[in-house]
């Protein structure tokens, strides 16, 4: 029997995935589950992409460019301007993706065996994606008790070797909900200026930004035109997940050359999805501003909850739509496992991330979860009141 | 500044691609150019698939299953049988395009420096995959002498190393329009038994096979579903080549359980497109008559026509939509060039591709193009005659 490769034994299984037995165990009991644990928004998709599918007059699904069509590309330089980005459409490559936009990177900027420092916690994927590159992601620990904030940056030029590619950075943060401050970012771009390295900004939550405080994108700081690499996706921002478009913008005009040999070798990305993200462009202001306000009520409603849970900690997050958790529990990849298969209030119960796969440091996070903020008030409100009775009883 | 991988460096560009500023030049000379070098079918995508997108009622965009939805992949293991390939819904993994389904079997069975060997010439992004995944394909010479049948199974025997993972070949053939036998399946069937190597088929030509020539998958071989792949894909078979959806089969479930935590990593593939490509299951078999027909009478006007050009040498395709063409001339890319530049008959060129992108051994396939024959008969007819005036002006 031929065997499977190294390379496909380490893949992590994603830490969300592992625990789908245990909640088809809790529906085979007819449990009601509130999913906390997933980052798939119950917000509506804007309607003019909705409408734009709909509505298509293609007679042929053909490929597109493989860096997307010029028009598209700069409908999206115009919405950066709009952000204080000023970018050209030739510094943008779509990509099938934030995912994929962050393959790209890797792929373009690490050989084999290459390094890439990242604050912990981090979104988990990219655990994958550095394995399926070949490449190590070297953690730099941000903690709770900071908020999350960026870790001294002498923490930073410790981790540093010839083998060191890139700095990445989640801004605002999956899974922390930490938004970098211009000051931080500006203490990142003199350490990549210092060691020739790239910074990766994943911005894919750039909009979800709360209490007044304006996202500060990388692209926005001076002098580090040739260092920086954004990732970003149409995904969360107009709740189209499934459509699968994002894209890698960076002015390192070599970079943007050798992501697009590697858009040319997958042809093109999704058409009917660039159409639906084209069009969702043109979402009105109003869409984003009820959007954040129901996100700051639900925020508002979770941490206020959970902050009167007995043993709680929580970091109070500043963007996207999640948060990590303390529990005064030692292992929360069995509490989760618990609370699918044997508790319930009423005969509903709670689905949660545990932490320990957003670190790479083995054995920290293990008395953490990650909740994702994506359901109703209502909702929220019954979750947070299952947990604090699921604490009260839980023994292990 | 900081530097690009050695990988991103080595990354090669389309062979196609290449030639686009030559294009580009021969419009602003105001002249028509025949596209004989893009795999972008002119035929209709069905009516059925494009009409399931304008009648989707998504209120949400959102992710599907990182597999693709059992519903689909059913749907699909339904259409296998039709074809006497016995499979499940759970082995098979939707993927976004066969690109992507390469990938993840790349990824899934190769580590760094492993070996695939691969019948030359191949579908060129073959060489981008194995960049991009860090490993080495070893080609094995297949002759137009022999329209590109199955080189000896002796040549393959000699090439295999303890690094050698799998054999890849295109079945029918991107760019040779080969359809292997029964026999030949079953020489490949046997030595990668013998040596416990994969056996990957990329089978998205499936249903272009003419002459009455029944398509013979590697699925149908039995006593090898451990060592057996397929990659396959809407593109052509519907012509909808911007959906960007395919997919991977395999019997073998450990091979499945990696290749779903690459897709796991990815998070899911395109929604929409998964839309219009569960509704394309439902083409009606007239479609495909149709479709075959077209292509057989524009294959035989095309393979008449060029063996009527002195000094031209071809190998009829029994399958797909390509065919490699030998050109009294020293290099092709110069003459694809020349041809879109320097050449015209009356305000008329034709695009082709140089074939020696479809190599991978240096030096060989430089008085070859490919040709694509994805244009009407009144197109191809004038292509023809392009080609053949060209060839008595030029002097290279
Ligand atoms: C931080 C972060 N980056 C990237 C992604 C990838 O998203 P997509 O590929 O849907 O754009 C996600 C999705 O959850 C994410 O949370
Ligand atoms: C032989 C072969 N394999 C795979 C592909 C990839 O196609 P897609 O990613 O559109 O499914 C192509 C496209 O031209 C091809 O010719």
């Amino acid at each position: 029997m031929p065997s499977i490769s190294k390379k496909g034994i380490q893949m992590p299984e994603s830490p969300i995935r592992k625990l789908v037995p245990y909640a088809e165990i809790a529906y085979k009991q007819g449990k009601t589950v509130y999913h906390l644990n997933i980052g798939q928004p119950d917000i509506k998709t804007p309607e003019v992409a909705l409408e734009a599918v709909t509505a298509h007059d293609l007679k042929i699904i053909s490929y597109t460019r493989s860096e997307g069509s010029e028009k598209y590309r700069t409908k999206i330089a115009n919405y950066y301007s709009k952000h204080n980005i000023h970018v050209k459409h030739d510094d943008i490559i779509v990509t099938t993706g934030g995912s994929e936009a962050l393959l790209f990177a890797f792929g373009s900027i690490m050989d084999i065996d290459d390094e890439v420092i990242i604050p912990e916690p981090f979104y988990a994927n990219y655990n994958g994606f550095s394995t399926a590159s070949g490449v190590k992601i070297v953690p730099v620990i941000s903690k709770i008790e900071d908020n999350f904030a960026l870790p001294p940056i002498e923490e930073f030029e410790k981790l540093i070797t010839p083998k060191t590619k890139a700095i990445l950075i989640c801004n605002p943060g999956n899974p922390t909900g930490y938004l970098y401050s211009k000051e931080e970012i500006k203490k990142l771009a003199a350490i990549v200026k210092k060691h020739d390295l790239f910074l990766i900004a994943d911005e894919v939550y750039r909009e979800f930004a709360y209490d007044g405080i304006e996202h500060y994108s990388i692209l926005q700081e001076e002098g580090i035109n040739d260092n920086t690499i954004v990732i970003d996706s149409v995904s969360k921002r107009y709740s189209m997940c499934g459509a699968r478009i994002g894209c890698l913008v960076s002015r390192n005009k070599e970079l943007i050359k050798t992501v697009l040999k590697f858009a040319q070798a997958r042809l093109s990305p999704p058409t009917l999805a660039q159409i639906a993200s084209e069009a969702a462009l043109d979402t009105p202001q109003s869409y984003f501003d009820e959007v954040k306000e129901e996100y700051v009520k639900r925020r508002n409603t979770l941490i206020e909850g959970l902050q009167k849970i007995e043993g709680v900690k929580v970091a109070k997050p500043k963007g996207a739509f999640y948060c990590i958790v303390e529990l005064p529990i030692k292992n929360s990849d069995h509490f989760a496992q618990w609370l699918l298969e044997s508790f319930d209030v009423d005969g509903e119960t709670i689905m949660v991330a545990p932490a320990a796969g957003f670190y790479s440091t083995p054995g920290v996070g293990l008395n953490q979860i990650r909740i994702a903020y994506v359901l109703n008030e209502e909702s929220l409100l019954k979750a947070i009141h299952i947990l604090e009775e699921a604490l009260k009883v839980y023994q292990y």
